[in-house]
């Protein structure tokens, strides 16, 4: 079996640099250790080598389709779900008392982790149970928790966030699926979503939709917005009943193959019903959970995508022997395997240190996550606005680089990374869906500028700057690393400058131009953060090597380094070019109108 | 019909850019002038739209399929052939008297580019053939021409360059096509090829390979390549009989589908006969005329490809109503088309700065092309060298910038785009193989660093400087362009001083170091080419402003120079970090040993 993640690897982000353990000495983690840490991923490695990584090519070819109205997915799918359940990797984070193993968000980020890497599709069922089950939980009525949670963690029933529509994507505000109320205790749905991941298919008894709606009188805009749980069937004593909930259609994909992204119909009949999450006109802060969830998760899933590219194309430059050493080609002499050949180091660095560079932070948020909701008080503030912060970065990172490091991989493999022959042409395919789902790329801009840096006053981003400073701190008194963190406080510096800049026009209203360039914005956000990531992977690798670690560890520690000095070289260093430009005001795109576009 | 490329645009680039009419003041293309060149522009448009476009996408979707030893393509593809041929196109650039047109390699790029917009994989056809001809009729025997190339001109029989094997890809220099002398005037080949484009199809009589072999006993590595004529029916009297060439594999690809690319047996029965094209061993020289079209070719080729995904896109944008200005989000107010928001003008720009910077390069190139050919004597070792230097960039730039650019073009269709209901899914997989074919983004780099900037000192890098220089120039009295013609030179002279810095290492014997980031180098060059381009652009439209000129085209002038402007403050801005890279000399990826790979 190619390798499609490195277990070392894991466990050095997970222990060495995050120290997971750490959390073990807060309450809600108290029944966890090392070990069981450890335990945790070894199962999650046995699965994915198992279960999920056997179908990942499968699972492309023989993509879902609609058959009389019915979503039929390969049947591997059900006893994925199955075994999901049966690991406990549904509930994993939830409380003991909500079914879960009180797992840190951290951990579990970790061994999900693995899922994605081995095969992203299948996985996509997962996160989006588990997200809709923790939204009933969280704001839900005892009775729809009673009646929809158990056999959501039992994997028997699938969950969906159902918000897209047709006239309603990146635009939430224009949400048009109506809900009447009647006097039985549920609404009345009707209209139509679109994108609906694992919205509909055969490998679940049952669909239980949360979806976003409008009760009829509804004031426009978001502050109108309700959220329902909508199921495709309706329990009615022991039975299950349709509840006018169509499948109207199974969209072709560029790639996600294995997973079905459908168009729901509601209420054709006038008898879909659903029932209200807690209040009305609040449901999009209460969506807003599960977003945020699924916005990390994308991050989680476009990293490991990358991941299985980067491991596929390593193996093709170890085993494909190809050219000679640049400075002796005697045609005499062996060709030599591809890696020795510098710009396929290059490619292959560069992969690495995207994949390694993302995972760090998406589990630097993940702790975040653990210690805004169980850490000690005091913190929980801090740590809550660093991950409110963080969530559009770990977010577009890796979807955005993934698209390059995963065309990297392709690229490795040359013309046999085109065909269907090697894997590398569908993590390619695979990786695309992760800039536009969850909130395209630009939104994600716009958050972090236009919201997330501006909350109080700036304090997340001066939070933010305070952790980074501490690492570039540590790093003075390196000898070989103390240049990296001046490089890392100079981008930050940069970064801290443009910020500044870019908040003054939004203060003056200039909010058009402010926001204008929200996507490079967050591409220099990204950079700092993940050149930060590695700065820190530095620290611990030097601090291990200094202590002498055995040949096979000082390999894998140098390679850390190697590849910490590429990230910083040849990425961090493009900040240059977006500082300089985010450092201009001219309104070159803004200043546009549409009939410039004329030709 | 879909736009897929921009008739005014091409016109101005042809016509007040680059100004094809001088031409036509030398002795070959003297039968020429703008009217006949605007008339072959309209006849392939229309060829384009009637014959190309209708069936790019079910070409896609009904890939080539191997049965029973023969690829079958669809019917259509026999009959745009013939049309190709009967309208002349496929030696329009030829000699009258080899049966062309004495058309200008520029005017025939331009006329290309709008089949390869249309369709690319159907027009790949078309240059396959023509190149093919083109080198039997500038190196092969009388006999070789009479037998083959009225076929081929006629559309009836396809041409192919066959080069690579299952062990020489970017390594020519291993090739492994044996070629035995026979005392009948043939040799007899034996081998494998693979990846070779129209290789074999239905749509034609007969496949004309211009194969690579080694003569039995001729000198190891590139010293020993031979060309030679290898038909799959061999012409017998008025027979044609099968040639011992199986066709042993269609290989499955990302995209690029309506054109087979097959796997090729020679001489499994021992009577596979090929016909030798020049001298013994000289083969490699030869078929680098063949190898530097098509490379110019992959880059026209690439940027039609963004130009049809730039075109679908902006319909998009216009038609689709998504949100509501930054400023003012009253959900109350109708959405407005997204075109309105500044991250798709930004996303848009983008597009439009690869496509028609990248076009104008290749426009460029191509009047080197026609001027080092048909040239004033004293003039053309000059434009000859320019042509050298710029053929590596015009394949690349748009190659690699196009992968981003069809990316975007997804981007602003969002959900929709990742799905099969567009058609931008298909033109960023038919894109991918650009920086694959006829020559990898890293054979480009070490091209263009490694040979093409050292030949004859450094010559054709100091005409390339003086060239941009005479723009930069022309612009410094303009107010609005000045600071551009600034910005260029500024890049230029970082472009210089790296260049220095890297033939600095290459002489003192460091070669692996010296060229271990050609790549970035070549993306550094890329950047200056096509900001000149752009300059040169601007300035004729700042011309044709102050002229007067009526609202359409004022539209059409202020648009260039805002895509100008963006490709400045957006793309060329990207240099500041390459050339910060490329400034330096740390072996970041050469000092990596394959083991530091382990994890």
């Amino acid at each position: 079996m190619t390798k499609y993640f490195s277990q070392r690897g894991l466990r050095f982000l997970l222990h060495e640099v995050h120290q997971a353990e750490k959390l073990c000495a807060l309450p809600q983690f108290q029944d966890h250790d090392k070990e069981s840490f450890d335990l945790m991923l070894d199962t999650a490695r046995r699965l994915a080598d198992g279960l999920l990584y056997p179908v990942f090519q499968e699972m492309d070819r023989r993509p879902p389709e609609l058959v009389d109205g019915q979503c039929k997915v390969l049947p591997q799918v059900r006893s994925i779900l199955r075994e999901f359940a049966e690991g406990g990797w549904i509930a994993a984070p939830f409380s003991q008392d909500e079914g879960g193993m009180q797992l840190p968000v951290m951990v579990n980020t970790a061994c999900l982790f693995i899922f994605n890497a081995a095969n992203f599709p299948a996985s996509g069922y997962l996160g989006l149970t588990t997200g809709a089950a923790h939204l009933i939980l969280s704001f839900g009525t005892e009775e729809l928790k009673e009646t929809y949670v158990p056999a959501m963690l039992d994997g028997r029933w699938q969950g969906t966030m159902a918000l897209t529509e047709p006239g309603a994507g990146s635009s939430l505000s224009d949400v048009a699926v109506t809900a009447t109320p009647t006097d039985q205790g549920y609404y009345l749905i009707s209209g139509q979503k679109i994108f609906i991941s694992a919205g509909d298919h055969d490998g679940a008894d049952n669909i239980v939709h949360l979806m976003l709606a409008r009760i009829k009188g509804a004031p426009a805009g978001v502050k109108g917005i309700s959220l329902f749980v909508v199921p495709k069937l309706r329990p009615e004593g022991a039975a299950l009943v349709p509840n006018d909930l169509a499948t109207a259609g199974v969209f072709h994909k560029l790639g996600y193959r294995g997973c079905p992204i459908v168009q729901l119909s509601m209420g054709e009949a006038g008898d879909c019903r659903g029932w209200l999450i807690g209040e009305p006109h609040k449901g999009l802060a209460y969506m807003f959970q599960m977003m945020n969830e699924a916005r990390i998760s994308v991050g989680k899933q476009a990293t490991a995508v990358a991941s299985g590219a980067y491991y596929a194309s390593l193996q093709y430059a170890r085993e494909r022997p190809q050219g000679r050493p640049v400075q002796s080609k005697d045609p005499h002499q062996p060709q030599v395997p591809i890696i020795e050949h510098a710009d396929i180091k290059r490619l292959l660095l560069f992969q690495r240190s995207v994949v390694d560079g993302a995972l760090s932070l998406l589990l630097q948020a993940a702790k975040y996550a653990d210690l805004s909701s169980h850490g000690p008080q005091e913190d929980r503030q801090r740590t809550y606005l660093l991950l409110e912060l963080l969530t559009p970065v770990a977010k577009s990172f890796p979807s955005e680089m993934g698209i390059l490091s995963t065309s990297a991989a392709v690229q490795v493999l040359g013309g046999y990374g085109y065909t269907d022959e090697f894997s590398v042409e569908q993590y390619f395919r695979d990786m695309r869906i992760h800039a536009i789902h969850e909130g395209t790329t630009g939104i994600q801009g716009m958050d972090l500028l236009g919201r997330k840096v501006r909350m109080q006053d700036g304090l997340a981003i001066r939070h933010f700057v305070q952790e980074v400073g501490s690492d570039i701190e540590a790093a003075r008194t390196d000898g070989e690393l103390a240049a990296y963190g001046q490089r890392l406080g100079e981008a930050l510096d940069d970064l801290v400058r443009v910020t500044e800049l870019k908040k003054a026009l939004l203060q003056e209203g200039r909010i058009e131009l402010g926001l204008a360039d929200a996507t490079l914005y967050l591409d220099l956000f990204g950079l700092v953060a993940v050149a930060w990531q590695w700065l820190k992977q530095g620290l611990v690798a030097r601090g291990a090597l200094a202590q002498g670690a055995g040949e096979q560890d000082s390999k894998f520690y140098l390679g850390k380094l190697a590849t910490m000095k590429y990230f910083f070289h040849y990425e961090l260093v493009r900040g240059k070019g977006l500082a300089a430009r985010l450092g201009e005001n001219d309104p070159v795109t803004v200043a546009n109108q549409e009939d410039l576009f004329s030709d």
